[in-house]
């Protein structure tokens, strides 16, 4: 086997700059660039997995399912996990979309291309997440927590970040509150809208089902949730969204009716992706602990595919409510 | 071989009821899906690549190279390019991240797991780019343009369409401009910059070295350049921004400095990213035709694949200026 020292002594270089080399760094010459890949070709270096994947039988890659999603959280997501599984020297290999794409996922787990995968959009019933669980491949939950499923799973604690924002309305003297929904049956969705209303009811508060728009995770069912809740009777001052990405819809709503956030209504969202803080959005929100949540969606997977009888965890990791201009903090009591 | 008619037989239903389970559909009853999942094991059908790609000589999986970008036009981009890439009933895998994930890609190529590449920021010099080259893999680059390298290229005219910014900038009073650029030697900043400068120039006007504002493609680097032109002797009335998050960065600059725009002061971004039209930033742009791009750059590959000899081909799309609230286009004549 032909190693990077071959490679360095090829070239005459040492060996950190080959490896500065294919890691394709910017601190290396041109022509010493030249002259290791030159080197790499010499020796016949061809990085061949399916060598190493004899070798150690693990094929250092990881594979990741997520569907084709809008909100921006995914790529946030996705580059904490990128981060995470850089850092434990793992590849990544990424299926983007469900449904016949996932199928990509299912050949990769029955031809050992990968060691694991890491689930983010999944639904139960998802044919790749049956096969995961027929094939007992290693895998892990991230974001979606299916109840009663024997495996690993990573959250952040949906239900607490909904409940302290409903307690924070109530504290502050909303009575009229609304909620925009996404689509029913994703555990963000439903453990999110369970936790508001058990905040309200912490406070002594209900809320009318007709206060509860539901739709999908877009900007444009934001803002026709904002003109539906406003259409009522007794319209809301507060309204809480279940990601940021309907809250954008719901500030752009406010803005074409001509209210003043947060003098007239007070908007909050869930994920407090890096534009939830844009002077122009300066959105109130749930931050969700994403690097640490992606470093334990990784440390489960590979302490899994070391030890695949372990036992199953599921970990929730805390949120926190981050104020900013889209609610006004100062108390009324 | 085991077909998918021996699966609805086994299962007792169609076998377009057999494809809606492998595709995921929700159009199935759960007790439907669970038959027609056993009769898939019971047949012991597992999808195999290896066996389909040593029957047709295809993978029937494109790969992607993309670098971990924060900017939400690659996303979209991604978007596009799986759309066009299912239509085609191909399936794809994407390699996050440049330098040591490119390697995957690497292996791909040399393991014929893949049929071939799509390459979206890549850079000259780049390891996979170097190694598609070297082993004659089918690839495409879209959204990058290397020029001098003989390969199939598909981009939008960024040149006209920054051309088209800067003329009607002047056209409209404005000889006082900026440009908010981001990395030097991407081609895509590079070619913008480069036609914004033409289109002064066939207006009678120049621009001085210190209204154009170098930097990184992100939100906050936006803000710092606004703050650093509005500091110059003679602040600009219209600034160019080389992308969408430039844009935005400058708009939410603005705010904080209390400039009004447009009355202020004209902000032009480029992509048309979906956010562009939210209201809250309701920005004038130049609107790249992504899903044409898309389309051409799988048919492309198809075709180098199918015909490894043809003559390369670097196709450029034509883009458009979308005036929005950012800009005013009423004629100052």
């Amino acid at each position: 086997m032909v190693t990077s020292r071959d490679v360095a002594r090829g070239a005459g270089v040492s060996q950190a700059t080959v490896s500065r080399v294919l890691q394709n760094s910017t601190h290396v010459r041109p022509e010493t660039r030249a002259r290791v890949l030159t080197a790499l070709k010499e020796v016949g270096y061809t990085p061949n997995a399916h060598a190493r994947a004899m070798r150690t039988g693990r094929t250092s890659t990881i594979g990741i399912v997520m569907g084709r999603v809008t909100n921006p959280f995914y790529p946030e997501l996705l580059g904490a996990l990128g981060q995470a599984l850089s850092d434990a020297s793992q590849r990544m290999i990424l299926w983007l979309s469900e449904g016949p794409a996932e199928l990509g996922a299912v050949e990769a787990i029955h031809g050992h291309t990968i060691d694991g995968v890491i689930f983010t959009t999944v639904r139960e019933g998802s044919v790749a997440l049956e096969e995961a669980i027929a094939a007992k491949a290693p895998f892990v939950l991230v974001n979606r927590v299916i109840e009663g499923l024997r495996c690993d799973q990573v959250a952040s604690d949906n239900f607490e970040g909904a409940r302290a924002v409903a307690r924070y309305f109530a504290q502050h003297g909303h009575d009229s509150v609304g909620v925009v929904c996404g689509v029913p049956g994703i555990s963000t969705n439903d453990e999110r809208l369970s936790g508001f209303i058990a905040g309200l009811k912490d406070e002594g508060q209900t809320i009318k089902s007709r206060n509860i728009v539901t739709g999908d995770f877009t900007h444009a069912h934001g803002m026709r949730a904002l003109a539906k809740l406003m259409a009522l009777k007794v319209p809301p001052t507060a309204i809480f969204c279940v990601n940021d990405l309907l809250a954008f819809g719901v500030l752009s709503g406010a803005g074409l009716h001509g209210l003043n956030v947060p003098a007239d209504l007070w908007v909050v969202g869930y994920d407090d992706i890096a534009m939830s803080s844009w002077h122009c959005h300066d959105l109130s929100t749930v931050k969700q602990r994403l690097d640490d949540m992606a470093g334990a969606t990784v440390e489960l997977l590979l302490a899994r595919i070391a030890d695949r009888d372990r036992n199953p965890t599921t970990l929730r990791f805390p949120s926190q409510l981050a104020i900013r201009g889209s609610t006004d903090n100062k108390p009324t009591g």
